[in-house]
């Protein structure tokens, strides 16, 4: 079964019009006729069945026929500058997406080379990941964000670094806290000094030199 | 310092000619000139320093300056059919490698959408992955080798399936077997039924479903 992105679904609703994008993938490529039966899934865990009522490519109506709340999954949260391409943010997204990621907060480091990123394009990558993954939940992205600030408001959590200094293992992790992913040149000593300071423990994450992607995507399977 | 790809290097050498390849590489794009120090790894453990002797664009001729034998790495092999799409396996290979990858072979199963792999652009990949990550180990490529073959050779491991049946968890795993992750449209029935009564064990991977190279970059991260 087909499954739309319904971002606004509630729980006692009974008909739904999908977005102008759902609508044209729904009707101009697959094709879907009246009375067809798909799926609908908000990103906050409602999970709805669907028959389709009107074929507009434009606002497609659908009418309800069931529809399930699912509970959350377990806090994933990582924290992590953006790359210098793109490509690599965008391919870490999806495949943490389909992992479980719950959150992804982009960090302003001293020494990102991007200082610009396009949420909507993430969001995008972000939601057919869900979809493709058959999760419920979509992950929460937060835009870029002073790293000072960051550790201000979550004082606790994990990061790497490459610099010397006592690091723990990676078996060590407890779940449930954020870790931080600093961009390709590092974090700089002030915000490893910065970090050690609030609670941060520094996790030695490999015996080889990761990519930023790489490392994020890690520390993703190490907190599910 | 920079780093190229020795195969030939062995430990009792003093001098070295660079592939055609890595001296354009050297000269050609790195501008380096007579007297540079540079890194060689030959991927089996070898690192050596050396001086560029003669910058030949197509014939680099170093010396040796000193050498290193580095012990291997932890075993960590994953069996996996090819992806329909080749980048998302070279994508799990550059990743792959980086974390620790030690060997990769290709599974010809019987849903595969994939029946040719083109190795030699994958062992660019790999070369490429070892060089970035600082590692000395090339991981072992082997071409497409039918999945019952495999396991009459390996007759214990992990695999990942869709179907019902009693599964292990990824916590569970025990490091230094390999981990068999089937094609898009999964192991068939007579492939579980094959690895189950060879002796390998069923994994629940994820609550989620996961895309092929997804479902093998987290069998790599269980194993290292």
């Amino acid at each position: 079964m087909s499954t739309f992105f319904a971002p606004s679904l509630q729980n006692n609703q009974t008909f739904y019009q999908l977005s102008e994008e759902e609508s044209k993938h729904c009707i101009r490529v697959l094709r879907m006729q009246v009375g067809a039966v798909l799926e609908l899934v908000n990103g906050r865990g409602l999970q709805a069945q669907a028959l389709l009522q009107d074929a507009h490519p434009k606002r497609c109506m659908l009418e309800i026929t069931s529809i399930v709340q699912h509970a959350p999954t377990p806090n994933v949260h990582i924290a992590m500058a953006p790359t210098k391409n793109m490509d690599r943010i965008e391919w870490f997204l999806e495949k943490a997406t389909e992992l479980g990621l719950t959150r992804l907060t982009l960090l302003a480091c001293e020494h990102n080379e991007r200082k610009q990123v396009n949420l909507d394009r993430l969001e995008k990558i972000a939601i057919a990941a869900m979809k493709q993954s058959k999760r419920y939940y979509l992950p929460q992205l937060e835009p870029l964000q002073r790293f000072s600030d960051f550790i201000a408001a979550q004082p606790e959590g994990y990061f790497g670094h490459c610099a010397e200094g006592p690091k723990i293992g990676m078996a060590e992790l407890i779940k449930n806290k954020p870790f931080l992913i600093g961009p390709e040149g590092d974090f700089s000593e002030q915000e490893i000094a910065l970090a050690l300071n609030a609670g941060y423990q520094a996790v030695e994450m490999s015996a080889f030199r990761l990519r930023t992607e790489t490392a994020a995507l890690l520390a993703t399977t190490a907190l599910l």
